[in-house]
């Protein structure tokens, strides 16, 4: 059996050529304390603080997606994709941050923290150098990675884990319909730049660094969480 | 009474700043043909076509406002414009097109013509220029001006003609909301970057020859409507 | 013999793809009146000023691509052919206008023309859409076409036409190395994303397409150019 | 006597509320390493290196201003300093890195720490995010910054060090003067874009922030070339 779901072929190319990074991300020591629980609390509330910071920049590099899309399918699913993020999921971190006893004043006024800035500025960097091919290549790791990530955690949680809510959002069917309709597009995007054969073109060497280069980043931010709790 | 509807203080600044050039595109022959009927149905097939191409183009500024947004409101109303604009409006073209015999494959294969290209790129590059300010400024005529036009129209327009589901679009209460709601947002966007006394900010002027340049555009949007009857 | 330089393969691939597009602004009646002498001078001097604003706009196109440029020989050729228009060819087009009576203030306060605008917003929004192949199809017809348009009225041109200067600066050995060195890059930058067999790469017709609409585009120009003896 | 130079009275206020984080980054332990000697070799060549790739994306952060510029002056200083960056400075590196032995084989195929990475991208979406303004606060640090490092260490270097060459670059007239002009260029585009009296137009409490956290990202890059001694 498949060891990810089969979201995308680009996607399962380039999370086989980022080597071992992508188990650095995937299987980092704070998703692995998600699923066993024995995450810090303070290590979990400082993530997802940044995280909310993160999703502001995140939204406005799906839109650059929206600004660089050249077929309707891409029009459409970035900015779904962009008016989902801002106008849903940034309202559930303030109602989770909530619980915690985080105010909305205080997510605004989170300082950003370096490995936070230096992912996402990246992203949004990719789109302004490149194509949408190679913004997407620095999208994927975070939207598909999550959604990965999200899945195995459904399966091999501990019951009793106080991540459970945070799990079941990337779990949930309608995450991972998400990451089907991302992937599905995704591979047609790649294919209308690249043609239907990615490994022999110039540019696929480029793609793959984009994205093991985003995969880093990414580990940098579980790090990052991590240190949340010193 | 005011001869226009109150979205903001900053577009009724823009609109006499204008001068002329305001009542060139608002009170131009092809708007005085849809509310009475008179223009040529070739002609407004003709308009419907290219605005299909023009949507897609003004759906990658609206999302460059949200690449370029500071504030969570205007995150928020520009993310959810972006959506509106590509997974509803375009549909309605495209629902529009139909009963007038115009497929979907029509629609994509529309080559798009100079006056159309001249007017998006034009708003494209302003964002890529200045900053959201800047952007808003070119956006503004095409929102709020076919706001002000479908709200005048739904007061204006005689009974029976042919043109009275366009104009219902925009004199309804959905499209006024959303004038409204921008409208708000830019001012407070324009505050934000000129202070509150806008006329005083050395930018002023060139925000005046923004919305003027991009009033023309759309009066030349008009122009290509009209000689499409030919 | 062939009928054009040899600057590049990719150039002369779109140069056949966009068909008649093609001879009408590489023969516009602008062009043979600027060989044979018969061009009023009012209509050059119109050119001359809107070449002015065009300039800005180009140079600003330029740098665009030393934003989106991946080698060292892309950023090479692009930062020097922004400097070169910015610091000294734009001086160029103040020298002549100023023996033609026009100030430098003049070209500053000039209007900038719907035609002008359209061409320069829409080569800068190709870079902001697409990667640095989608920008170089829509920069080439302006580079290699004027040093094409150069290279044969400096062999056709009528003796005692008053527009030998403008003719020297495009046939002369300066500007076909230019000519000749870009032409060099974009075949290497497009190599490098599309592959060596430029054809068979799926973005070619796109590529080609946006070539086509910057030539017409450019006839655009010249028709402005014209118009400006009216 | 004035503890910096006299370059522009923006960046002096902005020095200023960037509060210790100007002293952290200007008299950081590399910078007074250079000064007396006492950097180990290794960390310089480590950072060298890291420059070479930084030089890349800094240029073409300035080739952004160029996109950006809306006077004659803004286009002209950006451009020839784009240009001065890619046809010289570039190549300066690649010299002094020949003599410690690193071929331009080397630099070419550097692998971009985070911390580098982080600063240059942050520096990038300044430009996408914002306008000039924008831009320039975060591009600051940097120009004037070494500026006013390579004037004090001038003065205080001691007899001797072997950084004497890297010390001459930065303190000589060549790079002075450019500060003066970038400077001079810096208190126009801020007092068109927030008024001549710039701390009392509402966006410059965000210049400030823009401008401290590149002065941070900055002291980041002098500890990755320190961590390079390791």
């Amino acid at each position: 059996m498949a060891d990810h779901p089969d979201y995308s072929r680009a996607y399962t190319l380039w999370r086989q050529a980022s080597g071992e990074a992508w188990d650095l991300y995937a299987r980092h020591a704070f998703v692995e304390g998600l699923k066993d629980g024995s995450l810090p609390k303070k290590a979990f509330l400082h993530y997802l603080v940044q995280d909310y910071v993160f999703l502001i920049h995140f939204s406005r590099a799906w839109a650059l997606a929206v600004v660089k899309a050249d077929s309707l399918e891409e029009l459409k699913i970035a900015s779904g994709t962009v008016n989902a993020l801002v106008n849903f999921e940034m309202n559930l971190h303030v109602g989770i941050c909530a619980e915690h006893g985080i105010s909305e004043e205080q997510l605004f006024a989170a300082k950003e923290e370096f490995a936070n800035l230096a992912y996402t500025r990246y992203v949004l960097d990719a789109g302004q150098h490149g194509d949408l091919a190679d913004l997407l290549a620095a999208l994927m790791p975070c939207v598909l990675g999550y959604g990965e990530i999200g899945e195995r955690l459904g399966r091999e949680a501990i019951e009793g884990t106080p991540y459970q809510p945070w799990i079941d959002t990337y779990a949930g069917e309608e995450f991972q319909a998400v990451c089907r309709d991302v992937g599905a597009m995704l591979d047609r995007a790649i294919a209308a730049r690249l043609g239907e054969d990615f490994e022999a073109s110039p540019r696929w060497d480029k793609l793959c660094e984009r994205f093991t280069m985003a995969t880093k980043l990414e580990a940098g931010f579980w790090d990052m969480g991590l240190a949340g709790a010193d």
